[in-house]
């Protein structure tokens, strides 16, 4: 996929495995907000309660690349990948990534 | 429900029934970004492109409330219940809300 140059602001609402206000759910967003704000590229990070009665996600995550290169670079950054593998992967119920450019 | 105090983010990401670049796409587009944001209370207004490939969205609304007050009066002002009515109703294949606020 092609993109015009500029930036572009990743979200991610999700929901996770584990029972509301539980340690390892603690543990988990604490190190999303860790490891994810330090990877290289991520611009404006936040971590954010989900709100809406309207879904069934419960958090989301989001931030901004500058432009596609700089989102490319962060996907395949290794911080991000081992993230993804060790624990998005096992203690996530379920996502939507949703991704906005100004217009 | 009962939410804390706080700004509150929402967003609408949504696909019109219109073809892509098509004069009631524009319109509609048009009417969104000049009636929304005039309501009392609509923060941070942004009419933005969805660019995820991992969904089959194609637009996206942000704006902010101050609290949940101010989103429930723009829920319930006239020009707001009229543009779903005449406009969101007829015109969106399909949306999801998701709204944000800080942990």
């Amino acid at each position: 996929m092609t993109l015009a140059a500029g930036p572009i602001r990743h979200t991610v609402a999700f929901r996770l495995r584990h029972p509301d206000g539980s340690e390892p759910e603690r543990a988990f967003l604490e190190t999303a907000a860790t490891v994810l704000p330090a990877i290289p590229g991520v611009d404006e990070f936040e971590l954010l309660d989900e709100v809406s009665p309207k879904n069934d996600f419960r958090f989301g995550i989001s931030m901004e690349f500058a432009d596609q290169a700089a989102y490319d670079a962060y996907n395949a950054h290794p911080d991000h990948v081992r993230f993804v593998q060790e624990r998005w992967e096992t203690e996530v119920e379920d996502f939507l990534e949703v991704d906005y450019r100004a217009r």
